[in-house]
């Protein structure tokens, strides 16, 4: 057996253990009984086990070792070889009492911060954060970070390659022209929108919309399905198997319109890899912030734009007579794109949304920094939404409290959100100008050319290149906060009547 | 660490891989895209080739040998070390060349199959047949069988302990009391049934009343679900943790009914098992048989009862008001206890249902006793027919094909429907005896002390005695057909007016 042929039937294990765990962790959140819940807990921790055992053997080491400099590999091999031997050296780094610790510390700290945001009460959570950014301390160490930023070593864990130096003055930048739009836009008349949660919204109504949505944009329905969960979430076993979720609310169709256009977007990348990566390192994203980068294309620059809802605002019709009674495609437009600052991230519109994600960041690298303390985080999180955006959460709950990041210890995840924001306008920008009838296309509900655009310059290529190598790739262009804030000024100020 | 943690914890991954495995197979035949397949089949693989490995591993091997003399184990602790060295000696005989050529052969066989059935040409499937026959002889060569009959060798797959020289008188036996009793109810008026196919049944209405009917019987659906799939089945991932299907059809209520309290009773088997047994190699059934038994009580001794439908009829009536209009209990119960020589086991009523097994039986063992020919297959199961039933295939897709078993080359397996049967009578007349108030308990749908004595005297104990001994300790009975044909002979002769 050639050393390749042996590496690639240790990866083909690897890889099925991995979707063989990503059906399981579906299931828990979609059919799975309420009391299986424990030993579905035992079934996870046995199948990452094994994944971890096999990922750091020696002889899969030696061989990652071995292929590493081989230049008569392809392409697709030399990546696979490259990610495996990363996501290996990282798994070494990392004893198993650590990971142990990591796992118990988190399941007692997510209960924490339940309660803990019920009663408003974060010194209920404060100890448990305090013993998980210890936790997370340790990681950055044994993981080593060349720059000495702790944060990079976190970072790392969601987009590979990206560094808090590159991140401060982008999102500095960033920062400042959002405060300003945000402010501006404060000052202008909002439109009512208080029609649609006055009014009746189907349940089945808005399911079947949103796999006619999900059918419309090419997400394939033989290699996939649309489940209810309680938040909605895309978990792939495979090119051919991507699982979405989505939630359905009597008093808001859009709440599940944007979740179908937003798993939809992750469901596309995951349904679009090239069938050669099929079960090797090279399938999947190269970060996050790229894999969020096609969820907001589709829900924000396709799903919010004027274009789409000209064409679609018939669809609402058919599917919501009564409710969508004298509604026009303006009035859809206009309550979609409605910008107001608000306390909770995730009900946040276009311009606010990265504010949210701004001032986590910087409390994130504050902490790690050792320049702020847990105990003094709802402060300082109050006060950057008082200077952000102008308003005070009145409790931590809705505040400090509000995300489930934190509980699980996850820092360094929040700026790939913001990234993948950055990278869709620059995406879907190349798009346009590769599609002159795009406009006209997204009205007439034809979106099977953008979703061969994305598939051809982005999703087939999994991981052989980084997110930001990919991107300048498809797009040729950098990363920068450019593209975004134009086409925020553009579309809000033209939105608004007011000059940006 | 103890010898025993060491076996522990080796052998709760081994039931952990076994239940991630249970999920899987569950999603194939329930939600999984169709493109998917192949790539499930990749993780199956994978999955079985690991548990296959850990099982066998030189370490297990030697820490259950050790185990396996000693004292001062618990009972539960006793049998998971003998079912475990059991499972791995088996495993560890068949090379991995074999399970590879057979899953292979059986593939193919199954398209084979498929095609020679549809198109009734059973040479088409004849070379498939013969080269999974050669395997499963290899097989038996390869495990071995103390008696020098090769088919003990492969009953032991499904029924450990059990014998074919026991099986032969026993079986002999049967054949002869149900061939008269088929005959003598030939004579008599058969009930019209046409009624049924005549009207139409609710699908929706179908489905919510299966689900009432399990949750009547004690099926626990905080631990489990009933989901639908193109064949119903029960599949386990723990006791907590119990998938059933089922499948509607308009034109007949009752195939949905009886395959919810069939597989229920599969279903409340596997729920029933004691916390104890939990991740342990003692918990599961001791047989096919004994867990073939549940389900048989529960579908018939219980839901082909006029007890039961002297109680249930109001349920159709409130389920379907149309199509039960002038329908009456006793209708009811002469429709679904109509005997009929037929050609299709699956659709057999509890009389004829037997014979089908006892002409599979017969035919299995010529072949691997080499007095009979896969050539001759066809011929003799006609000829089997005809004596045992009064009727003659009109083509081979609906005699000698209508199995998936044989496209699998399981031989052994039909055996345990039988058994079950057997099994299920005792067991039923012990929890008379010991609950006195049953039949008005059927009737009032007071189900919750049956499964409560099932329960105690059955379920909880897992895997800790071999079925017959657990029979024989619930109900004091050996194994025999008295039982079953004193109760097929009361029951129809009551039913048809004649004197058996």
């Amino acid at each position: 057996m050639s050393q390749w042929t042996e590496f690639e039937s240790k990866m083909f294990e690897l890889r099925d253990l991995a979707g063989a765990t990503g059906i399981l962790s579906w299931d828990q959140e979609t059919f799975m009984p309420p009391k299986a819940s424990a030993s579905r807990g035992e079934q996870l921790g046995t199948l990452q086990a094994l994944y971890h055992e096999r990922l750091t053997s020696p002889r899969l080491e030696a061989l990652a070792a071995e292929l590493g400099g081989k230049a008569d590999l392809s392409p697709i091999q030399q990546a696979s070889v490259r990610n495996l031997a990363r996501e290996q050296t990282r798994a070494k780094r990392l004893p198993s009492e650590w990971v142990r610790e990591l796992a118990e510390t988190q399941a007692t700290s997510v209960e924490a911060w339940k309660v803990a945001r019920k009663e408003h009460k974060f010194d209920v959570f404060a100890p448990h954060l305090e013993k998980l950014i210890r936790l997370r301390r340790q990681q950055a160490e044994l993981l080593g970070s060349p720059s000495g930023e702790a944060y990079d070593a976190l970072l790392e864990n969601f987009e590979p390659g990206m560094l808090t130096g590159r991140l401060e003055p982008l999102f500095a930048e960033l920062r400042a022209h959002l405060v300003d739009i945000v402010k501006k836009l404060a000052a202008a008349k909002a439109p009512d929108t208080d029609w649609v949660a006055q009014r009746k919204w189907d349940l089945g109504a808005q399911q079947r919309l949103s796999e006619v949505l999900l059918a419309e944009m090419g997400f394939d329905f033989e290699a996939g399905r649309q489940d209810r969960s309680t938040h909605p979430f895309t978990q792939g076993a495979g090119y051919q198997d991507v699982r979405l979720t989505n939630r359905f609310a009597e008093d808001d169709p859009f709440s599940s319109i944007f979740s179908a256009l937003h798993e939809g977007g992750h469901g596309l990348y995951e349904q679009g890899f090239a069938p050669a990566l099929h079960r090797t390192f090279a399938s999947g994203a190269p970060s996050m912030g790229i894999h969020e980068s096609q969820s907001r294309l589709w829900e924000n620059l396709v799903g919010r734009s004027e274009a789409y809802w000209q064409g679609h605002v018939s669809h609402l019709q058919r599917a919501f007579p009564e409710a969508m009674l004298g509604v026009t495609a303006k009035q859809v437009v206009q309550a979609i794109n409605k910008v107001e600052p608000s306390l909770i991230r995730v009900e946040a519109d276009e311009v606010t949304y990265n504010l949210h994600i701004l001032l986590r960041f910087e409390l994130e690298l504050g902490i790690l920094r050792g320049e702020l303390n847990v105990r003094d985080l709802p402060a300082a999180w109050n006060e950057k939404m008082e200077k952000y955006l102008g308003i005070r959460p009145p409790n931590d709950g809705v505040g400090v409290l509000q995300d489930i990041h934190w509980a699980w210890g996850e820092f360094g995840y929040f700026p790939t959100y913001t990234l993948g924001n950055l990278y869709s306008v620059c995406i879907f920008e190349a798009a346009q100008k590769a599609l002159p009838t795009l406009d006209a296309d997204l009205t007439a509900g034809k979106l099977l050319g953008l979703r061969e655009w994305l598939r051809t310059h982005i999703h087939a290529h999994g991981f052989t290149l980084g997110a930001e190598e990919r991107v300048q790739a498809a797009t040729g262009q950098a990363l920068s906060v450019g593209p975004f804030v134009r086409y925020l000024k553009q579309k809000f100020g033209a939105l608004y009547g007011v000059a940006l």
